[in-house]
């Protein structure tokens, strides 16, 4: 079962995403270190006592459709009241509107530890808060005295409405209709699907953000606003009144999170209400939506990172536990009786310290992120510029890398287990099928590489790449001054995988102010795998310098090492790859088609 | 769904694993490549039409245990008499039980169309014929004679019976008990887990293989023989008995292949017959019983091997239909109206191709295992040797290789579908719950690439392996000498494998002269992978020069290309960890404890 790593994480946070130096400048108000560490060991308090033990009835019972309703699994509705009575859901949230105003650091690792507790509880939440920032930053005072403090507290939850079934990861062919009624309100027409707790039994009401186009919005993404469009209405005093013309109808029968209701949410059919229409008031300008949406969008992607981030942390610490237990064979040097624990196999101990290794990088990766979103938000002018720059983009490496070795950790998972990994009551099986939906979902992971390489490679002529690449030859070079026995071979190895990362950076800036956008996009998926490893090294290598005389570093040490050694050297075949790769793809891809 | 790729296949056997030379070379008799031909067009219509159509109603309604009995899914039992009826089962079985005798050839190519239209269904017969081949090998004349030609028509199906809870890959541990009844029988009293197929409707009776220990044997896998017990005994005219001793107590719930039967198998426990005991015979010498199970789990291994390839090849089928028709975008370059197919972007085009690139290249892998089988069987004295070594040193890289490379096209299969692949009626997510039990059982993965490094690189001194290298070798002149400019670069990258791979495997055959056993088990499973996509990248080049002057070869030749740059290059990397990774994989170690 699940324990949350609080000691890990607040390390990662202080020493690798540079809490501690901010909360040292006082970046962040009064925040002190010790309301960090008491805020962080009770949400793993959280975490690991109340959501991790209803994770397996989630699965095994799901959330159950009927006659438009949504019943989540035996416990979790007092899960969810518990989790709001907490006051988790307005960690970062505005302050006027009852939130406590925390910074992204302290919430992407608390929603690491949700979401470690269960993948189908912590993205509900998720979802809210998107919901809250879009509606803090482009929303109308009135809308926001109506509805915000609700959903800060978690008194109600939100959603965000944006695929339907031509329109998935294009949202140029997005069809839901809004009517103007004359009294600045709209009524909404159309169908959403993959509507994350579209419906549930959570909370009384559901705030949906709906994005549809207006009569004669012009052609494209430029031609779609948003829409707040309630479940039920909500009368001047707070009261919840009428039903609006939204439901839900019908729920995906998915691969994993399956206590997460994923929804097919029909506007304006007449089923309730006077006449058709369901009822929306705009966000933000006509024809802006999209540019709404993307607030919501961009936290929602490093979220969607953390989710990878608590999966495989979930899926090691279960591998763990049964290697170390399990006993098989006799382990080369083995001094004990009989069979050894299989994590004394070298095989067996490669793919968990792999999968230590990948969870950690990943975290420290989506931790940066949210160091740099803060970082930008008490900061101005250039230096907010420049954080703001960085948060951009480091986001999709944060989404997809994290992503992408939540499903290799969570495999490796299965693999420790033999046997029993395959059989559905181990859990490790879970984890594998929860995993699959993160690479998808918020962007597939190949939008993310392609908005890296083409959008965020260019930012500031260069500059914000350049930046991040310095820091981690800084990790490099420390690893070089420190002379640590313990590190021996981190900084040469790291320096490859820097050089590596340079060169393909060149390569596909080049190609891109080329014009040779195939080129570019070819390279995009293995350019954002060789840029989460190389930074992989660099902070695992930093996270270990912080405390290299610490006797009981020795484990980040190794990690550390282990690293460099073992997982950065790929960079070398995906460096060639990229640079090289691009016209085997285009003749491969003529004769695909 | 699936069609099965007869074309492809047909060209794989006669071009890159040798069946054309061998047909015309006549060491297989009188085997034509019409025959071949008419055998492979008929497999691939059974597949297609009759097996992939059961897949999903398998997969939903699963496998039922009910007093003991097990029920397949509707339309299974008729599926499986129907097989039987077409002559499959006794494809490669020996002619005088009724079996045709055809090359393992043919019999890999039928293994993989199976597979790829049910692998819950392809998994069956399997056993069968490994029980086959041990009787064949092992067992009396008596025996023989009374159980070989029922086994090898397939209207009785065996099973293999080694796992016990405590003992998985580690057989020492085994405690299944035989007592010597005194008229040349035995009681076998035990429980034994993850049984295929261990009970079902498919036939009247069900021949068990079962590893149990005599009294007074030796400790450890020198004291464990194999017996044959069949679930009703067989009179001398062929007639079914009283029930023997045996029944299974439960069905595994498991990720995936849900309608082949996972069985909990209770010996001897007094349910059936006078007093307890199952009645078994003895196969083979006593306390030999590992050495019969070798030849059954030999020819496991590979044909397991071909459900990597079986799964992989209908994921890349799945997802290669949805990315012509699904739109999204307009890719650069598009010139049609709206939204482009999404196989026109090249990040999608990328994720096909290394889908159907290694896709095939495990396809020639196992084909060229079963080719060495072939030929090691018609041949003599050393060339004999040369070809059993060879398929001896193939053989864990046919089983890891394939079904790794299985569970990531499966996994990119779902990618590829976007939302739609995390929705079960889809399809694709199927593929990856049952791609996942491949790299586990037939011995774990791990366990394949220790085998390859420990016990298969030292084979005839080196010259086993060094042999194999060479023949890659040959592919990259063969690739430089054509000066195809559709293969421009294809031996360049080559070469650069080829020496990954050498470097790799002296530094490993140096590890094990000196003793150094934890340096050479922490690179197993690298250099595994590493063995496989050089191979992989060599074995489409050579595909693609057999016909290289064609036009059809256009796709051949891409995918070659597209092999030896975007996937062959990570051999760079796996070559840095084989050779300086397991200290660093020491220490982490050490940590992990």
């Amino acid at each position: 079962m699940y324990r949350a790593p609080v000691e890990e994480i607040a390390h990662t946070l202080k020493s690798v995403a540079g809490l501690r130096k901010a909360l040292e400048a006082g970046r962040f108000g009064d925040l002190g270190e010790d309301l960090v560490d008491a805020i962080l060991a009770e949400a793993g308090r959280f975490a690991t006592d109340q959501i991790a033990p209803l994770n397996e009835i989630g699965d095994t019972h799901g959330a159950v459709l009927e006659d438009a309703a949504v019943t989540t699994p035996p416990g979790w509705k007092e899960l969810y009241r518990n989790w709001i009575d907490g006051g988790w859901n307005g960690l970062t949230g505005p302050e006027e509107f009852g939130g406590q105003g925390l910074p992204m650091l302290l919430s992407v690792a608390a929603l690491e530890m949700w979401n470690s507790g269960s993948l189908a509880f912590g993205i509900g939440p998720t979802l809210t808060m998107g919901a809250v920032e879009a509606l803090e930053k482009h929303a109308t005072d009135e809308l926001k005295a109506r509805y915000l403090e609700q959903l800060v507290t978690g008194e109600w939850m939100g959603t965000m409405n944006l695929t339907e079934p031509q329109a998935g990861s294009d949202l140029n062919a997005l069809k839901a209709r809004a009517e103007p009624v004359g009294d600045g309100t709209y009524r909404i027409f159309g169908q959403k699907i993959y509507i994350t707790y579209g419906e549930h039994d959570f909370t009384d009401n559901i705030i949906h953000l709906v994005l549809a186009r207006l009569p004669d919005a012009p052609a494209g993404t430029r031609g779609i606003s948003l829409f707040l469009v309630p479940k039920f209405f909500v009368g001047d005093d707070g009261s919840l009144g009428a039903r609006n013309d939204v439901f839900c109808s019908g729920l995906e029968h998915k691969l994993g999170i399956h206590a997460s209701p994923t929804c097919t949410m029909i506007y304006g059919d007449g089923k309730f209400g006077d006449q058709p229409g369901a009822i929306g008031w705009l966000i933000g300008e006509e024809n802006r939506g999209l540019a709404c949406m993307f607030t919501m969008m961009n936290n929602a992607r490093l979220a969607v990172g953390m989710q990878g981030v608590a999966i495989a942390e979930t899926a090691y610490q279960k591998a763990l536990a049964y290697a170390r237990e399990r006993t098989q064979g006799r382990a080369p040097g083995f001094k004990g009786e009989g069979m050894s624990p299989i994590i004394e196999h070298p095989d067996v101990a490669r793919m968990l310290m792999t999968m230590k290794a990948l969870t950690q990088g990943a975290r420290a990766i989506c931790y940066s992120c949210a160091e740099a979103l803060d970082m930008a938000r008490v900061s101005e002018g250039d230096e907010a510029k420049a954080w703001a720059e960085r948060a951009s983009l480091i986001t999709p490496i944060a989404k997809a890398f994290a992503t992408d070795i939540g499903m290799e950790v969570a495999s490796l998972g299965v693999q420790v287990h033999g046997g029993m990994g395959f059989i559905e009551e181990t859990g490790a099986a879970r984890y594998l099928r929860d995993a699959r939906i993160a690479p998808i979902y918020e962007g597939t992971n190949g939008i993310q590489a392609i908005d890296l390489v083409m959008r965020k490679l260019p930012l500031s002529g260069g500059d914000t790449v350049k930046a991040l690449i310095s820091d981690f030859k800084a990790d490099a070079e420390a690893a070089r001054a420190s002379n640590a026995p313990r590190l021996d071979g981190v900084a040469e190895h790291l320096d490859a995988a820097i050089a590596d990362l340079e060169t393909a950076t060149a390569y596909l800036q080049l190609a891109i102010s080329e014009g040779r956008q195939t080129d570019a996009l070819a390279g995009a998926t293995p350019y954002l795998r060789l840029f989460g490893l190389t930074a992989t090294a660099a902070m695992l290598a930093r996270g270990a310098l912080a405390d290299i005389d610490a006797p009981e570093a020795d484990g980040r040490a190794a990690l550390a090492k282990f690293a460099a050694i073992s997982l950065a050297p790929e960079t070398a075949g995906l460096c060639v790859t990229i640079t090289t790769g691009a016209d085997s793809l285009e003749a491969a891809q003529a004769a695909l088609a």
